[in-house]
């Protein structure tokens, strides 16, 4: 290190005030509950499950995939939603302006860190946003398939039903899904069936 | 892959079990509060807190660590909590009987998974337990920290007031730090010594 101690010092304070800052993170709330019910699922535990997913399903991963590059993706995905809240995936008008909101978020956030952290932060973020790059790709179909099966497994149809979601909704928003990891794909199948043979979302499925 | 379509679904299904179980994490209070002290923390936000704090402070790792492995490591490294429950530190008669209360927690929750996947992140946790390789020390000493971090920036001493905990108390539970990531002890030591002068932890440190 070639750094003066005072250097260092200012250093590890901009890295501690941005973990200080993540703690917020668990304070916005998504539309999607616990499996039990019990309450609305919080972001900063959602990117837990999500980046432990990563590792469980890595044999899912599409060729060229780094899955621990994913797992770094998914840590950092949502960071932005501390300023610019979580916007649910089938809210069309809440969508507006999400763009804007998140790029001011992410600039504001990742720039607490160090130059060098905050620009490699930033990257993956930016990545994950692009959805092109295979981690990209296959952290976008964890973070869709992690709604899935929260609203699946409570057995009452969860946000879909409680927003008025349709099958063909679901399996549009789930797509990513079918093109970054295929063998995942009857997952997602077996789920709206599921919510179909339940009424819990209405059944507008392209026939055949 | 080798696996006939049956015993490909099998193994999925297992996958499946497991990441819905993991959802159970998210109902684990932790004995420390967010730092705008609305609630304790839960152990899944805590888990993605610790993961993304390793990523921040990498270059704080001890020689012959790899930090990518240090995020899986803290990823699964409370896992057992979702049957053993969290155990306050500082509290000597919970601490009767955990070793146990973990070990069978471990053996249910990763015998979920196929055998493979619960071998490895078996031996994460054991490792991560044992303490002793450099990924198992960083990965303690930030498990360590993230607390410390809470309870000063709340500048109220946080869970150290609540529960009468020392100054030198404090220091000893922190003591892994200052060997796997010295470069982080002084973040260790001013902590301490603002919630020494604020009166929020009794002064027993040893002189000298």
């Amino acid at each position: 290190m070639t750094e003066s101690p005072s250097e260092a010092t200012r250093r590890l304070e901009r890295q501690l005030e941005f973990i200080r800052e993540l703690d917020r993170l668990k304070s916005v709330l998504r539309r999607t509950s616990l499996i039990d019910r019990s309450r609305l699922e919080n972001t900063a535990e959602h990117s837990w499950h999500l980046a432990t997913m990563a590792i469980v399903l890595a044999e899912h991963a599409p060729e060229g995939a780094d899955v621990a590059r994913v797992v770094e993706m998914l840590l950092v995905h949502d960071i932005v939603e501390i300023d610019a809240g979580d916007t649910f995936a089938f809210d069309v008008s809440a969508n507006v302006g999400k763009l804007a909101r998140e790029q001011a978020a992410a600039s504001r956030l990742f720039g607490l860190l160090p130059t060098d952290l905050a620009e490699r932060l930033r990257a993956l973020w930016d990545e994950f946003e692009a959805n092109e790059s295979p981690d990209a790709r296959f952290a976008n179909a964890l973070d869709r398939m992690q709604g899935l099966v929260q609203n699946d497994a409570g057995g009452d149809g969860g946000s879909w039903r409680q927003h008025g979601v349709t099958a063909a909704q679901v399996l549009v928003r789930m797509s990513p899904i079918q093109r970054a990891a295929p063998g995942l794909w009857p997952v997602v199948l077996d789920a709206v069936a599921r919510a179909v043979a339940a009424g819990h979302v209405r059944d507008d499925r392209p026939i055949g």
